[in-house]
């Protein structure tokens, strides 16, 4: 009967979801060739080491950090004090203040206790000391592919800020430092197209001579400055976040990040044939003594995006956004572009009522022709719980969907399914960055 | 018990839902007289007819258009190529990708689904060949019975575009083109609002000399074109789509838009006691090589809305808005004034979660004043798919809302419960466009 | 088992919401010193008395007035005629058009029932003059002690509005007209911040000379008038309601309302240690014609708060907003400053679906460092339902976050989650309020 018919059609696709493997696009993860400073068995200490990992990392997370300076408020601990403190003793205070006095029930402490129980560790046993003692023993490469296997990931895509000192230096110094077949390389250039006459001093400075006013020979140099970077970190993308402010009207519309859009970054990833992945809606630094978590959200400018994917029908654009009230016109400017792949639900987005609202919405109005999500993880085993997490929403959203076409009559296939599921968490993003020349 | 009062109530109320005739009160279907491409058993081909039907046109609506080409892009095929592919050849590609390459889960795909089914083909044979030949077999003139039948539709509302030359002539040729009781007729006039230069060069052209300048002659000739096509095509309200630029300050805010509502349009609706509709938030064309699937969605001004309903007390408005974020100041703008129905979920809105998720608040903050929604249907036998989908979803809310009030002590009896659902899906509307002068 | 823990743990969350009492933070009630139109049994009638009840007053609640008028507008019942009728012809003309004539499922009409059945009454006799004779058989006084204990509440907050003429001759008669434990004072001076003109020549009227030119004598004149009225009513926060059109981007930016906040208002606060309360959305009277039901809602800017919060970190914000639209914004900003915190689903956007979607949102979001609701009633009884349906969409909620942190290995014990509950219902705001000096 169609009573067991939906149950059987609802364990085929949680079943797809939850086996499926994702390309997680979007992450802030390293190989251990850059580093860690949490040296665990296996590796050595290196302070400023990029690969974050373990429990003292998961709880200063800056999500972390955001919350509890509300239940401890600045009045009370000044932020310059809780940044002195050391790492552990930052953690200590985050959990003591959003796990012991008050129930860690927001989405980010919950992905604290996903990830602990998914490694085998118990939540309920409320013991720091225990968790340190079992991340210590653990030795950091063996412990991705552990990550990898328990979030269901087998590709994770770096984001490889070339304007960033600590990370460019790392790439100079070792050609090799990005060779690690599970991770692949995204160059990052927000300066560039943020703010083109700081960029333009740097990049003189590094030997690719650039002016303020962007004359011909700065925009050979920036273009080769782009390609050599392009090579160095074997990008399969390139990309920038974006303030909520950014507009594009036209490639002579008379702003700087115009030009540098018109003349520099798309003619060279048109032909280099790599997609241009946007986010668009982060306001930096409306609390500077927050750090990182000091960034807030701001509304986009959608119609800046559906132009873009207009007037460079030769280029392919990803596109996210952080204001909750640019997704439906975002999903809507997919409908309208062929050129324009949205992806994940970003940062503040990443919430589970959130998650479900947009998923339901992209698929009711692009079918199977997005992604999903990414995890955007800064510290390795958030692989863990923001896919986890992800997996459960989107499955309750496609079983709905799963069933509402079965009661139209169209009874898919458990084949189909997982094929459908595959486009969603690979193939779709996999057929994008890959897709041969216009 | 409570737990079997609510079973019963629940009953009652997708009952009612489900067998209450619905006025349609906005629509872009015709009576036969407009002429069919689709011949089918019955009527004479007529290649520019407006009534469109057929299994070839579900597909090939512009929706699906959309759709596959997200995931057939330009860069693989070449809009220009799939423009001049046969209907059948367009809707072969759509069938193919958007059904068989993928599961048709969109809203837009489960719609074809859900009206096949409907109409007693087997979606599951998933064979467009033989869909084909029963759609050849039908007479259109007792197929329109056939699918008002299935839709629960008893009245189907018009859109009759005075500036489309096709439509016009139609009127001009034949005066009883319209008269079909199952119709009903709405005068369009989108260019006089949207662009008055333009507009009064055809004005002058068909006889009402008008210029730009807006003089009085002029008003007094667009109100006599008005007034003579209100009776041509008996309309029963007068509507246009505008821009989510649209805004009104006052009658002398400077803008030819003003003026042509506070001189013309509005000074004679208000003679004839005709609504005006306003559908607000449509950018046209940002995406061109897309024909009628380029439009986009935009944020518009609801305070304009209110400020007409303010100035206008004499008139009454009919509006709906495109973008979501618009949705619930547009509901507390119609709490403001009782010459403001608010009407449908338009377009990007009508997909599932967003009709229940608008529904829902309207219902919280309006009670039963309003109407849930329309069909927007270009296609004949999307009037089946549309009202299905959506009377599921107003049941879903009804449920609820009759239950909370069954929990606090009030129980609603089933005459009750039809007369309500009546008010939702035709007297609301009835009674307003049929209001006695003020 | 699983799924007995889970109803267990239903069972502990839905007791402790329900239990637990509530610091209800905004309201517009007032003990009985005020004076009361309805005298009931046992107060003497005072026909501007400041405190409403009874089932009239509920009836013609300005939410009913709004929405009758949409189904008996103002074309067949014109205002003035309305305004006209004695309050009992007002709640008849309601209760006949939105309870007998349709069924009474919008929010503000279930909320009567709610309050109808929890005082005893049967909402399905449907007989208005037995319900008014309860009533009449009440003394106000009793009344409050009962509706306190219906509805949860523990402490009401009043809004004691210094430049409303009626309310405060009766603070300057009576020192001690406030003098009631279970109400607290609040500090309201709107058209300080939003008219400083006005507001100027009314404070030289009453013996604090201020000059439209905000000179160091007005900046001190204004500051003791706060400080003499905060002391009078013993304010425990200062309040403000701004339109969507509030900006601060610094303090000498050249807008009236910033220097005002800079120079006065934030001053004072500071040095009192009390907060300030900021509710932002409300574009006053687009339909005059309906008095207080006249107000609609319209987008705010969350930067502006986020600047005052950065600029003032002496200060502290309770902030809330009309706009569905801002709260995701608002509930980030909230993670950004500690000494910000967000509270109540405001008029609008107190109905059921909204509540659901804004406090899964900021509990996602923020834990437990929020103020989830305030009943903003007008009419005492109003206590009853806002409280009783909030605490069912708060209950619905952390059921679901506490067996998401459940299935994830983190068992919350009873007093774990009644000291959760007391958190979001009382201690949050109280320790807000009572925080020691910076
Ligand atoms: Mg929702
Ligand atoms: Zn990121
Ligand atoms: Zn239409
Ligand atoms: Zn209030």
């Amino acid at each position: 009967g169609s009573a067991a018919h939906a149950t059987a059609l609802e364990t085929i696709v949680r079943d797809a979801v939850r086996t499926t493997p994702v390309w997680d696009l979007h992450t802030h993860l390293y190989p251990v060739a850059f580093g860690t400073p949490n040296a665990g068995a296996g590796a050595p200490t290196d302070p400023k080491g990029l690969l974050l990992w373990g429990v003292d990392e998961l709880l200063t997370y800056h999500y972390l950090v955001a919350e509890v300076f509300r239940v401890v408020p600045s009045r009370v601990l000044p932020y310059q004090d809780f940044w002195r403190m050391s790492k552990e003793a930052q953690a200590d205070h985050i959990w003591r203040h959003l796990f012991l006095e008050r129930s860690p029930i927001s989405e980010a402490c919950r992905g604290v206790l996903t990830t602990l129980q998914a490694l085998g560790l118990d939540p309920d046993e409320r013991d720091l000391g225990r968790y340190r003692r079992w991340f210590a023993a653990q030795n950091p490469d063996d412990h991705i592919d552990r990550v990898m296997e328990l979030g269901g990931v087998n590709r994770i895509t770096m984001t490889n800020a070339v304007f960033d000192d600590n990370e460019r230096l790392r790439w100079l110094e070792n050609p090799n430092v990005g060779a690690d077949s599970r991770f692949e390389g995204v160059l990052r250039f927000d300066p560039l197209v943020r703010d083109w006459p700081a960029a333009a001093a740097k990049l003189t400075r590094w030997g690719y001579a650039a002016s303020e006013t962007l004359d011909d020979a700065s925009i050979a140099n920036a273009r080769r400055f782009l390609n050599d970077w392009i090579d160095r970190v074997k990008a399969i993308y390139c990309a920038v976040s974006l303030p909520p402010s950014f507009r594009y009207d036209s490639p002579d519309d008379g702003s700087y990040s115009s030009r540098v859009l018109a003349d520099i970054v798309l003619p060279v990833l048109a032909e280099r044939d790599l997609p241009f992945a946007m986010m668009i809606g982060s306001q930096l630094q409306v609390n500077p003594a927050l750090g990182d978590a000091g960034d807030m959200v701001g509304p986009a400018d959608v119609f800046s995006v559906t132009r873009l994917a207009n007037d460079f029908p030769q280029n392919r654009f990803l596109c996210t956004m952080l204001a909750r009230e640019n997704q439906h016109a975002l999903a809507v400017a997919a409908r309208k572009f062929g050129n324009l792949l949205v992806f994940g639900c970003w940062w503040f987005l990443n919430n589970p009522s959130l998650v479900e609202e947009i998923t339901r919405m992209r698929v009711e109005l692009l079918g199977l022709s997005f992604v999903p999500q990414h995890s955007d993880a800064r510290v390795l085993e958030q692989l863990i719980y923001k896919w986890r997490h992800s997996r459960e929403l989107i499955a309750d959203v496609l079983v709905d969907k799963y069933n509402d076409a079965a009661a139209a009559g169209w009874r898919a296939t458990e084949s189909e399914v997982r094929r459908d599921v595959a486009l969603l968490f690979e193939k779709n993003f996999a057929s994008f960055v890959e897709a041969p020349a216009t």
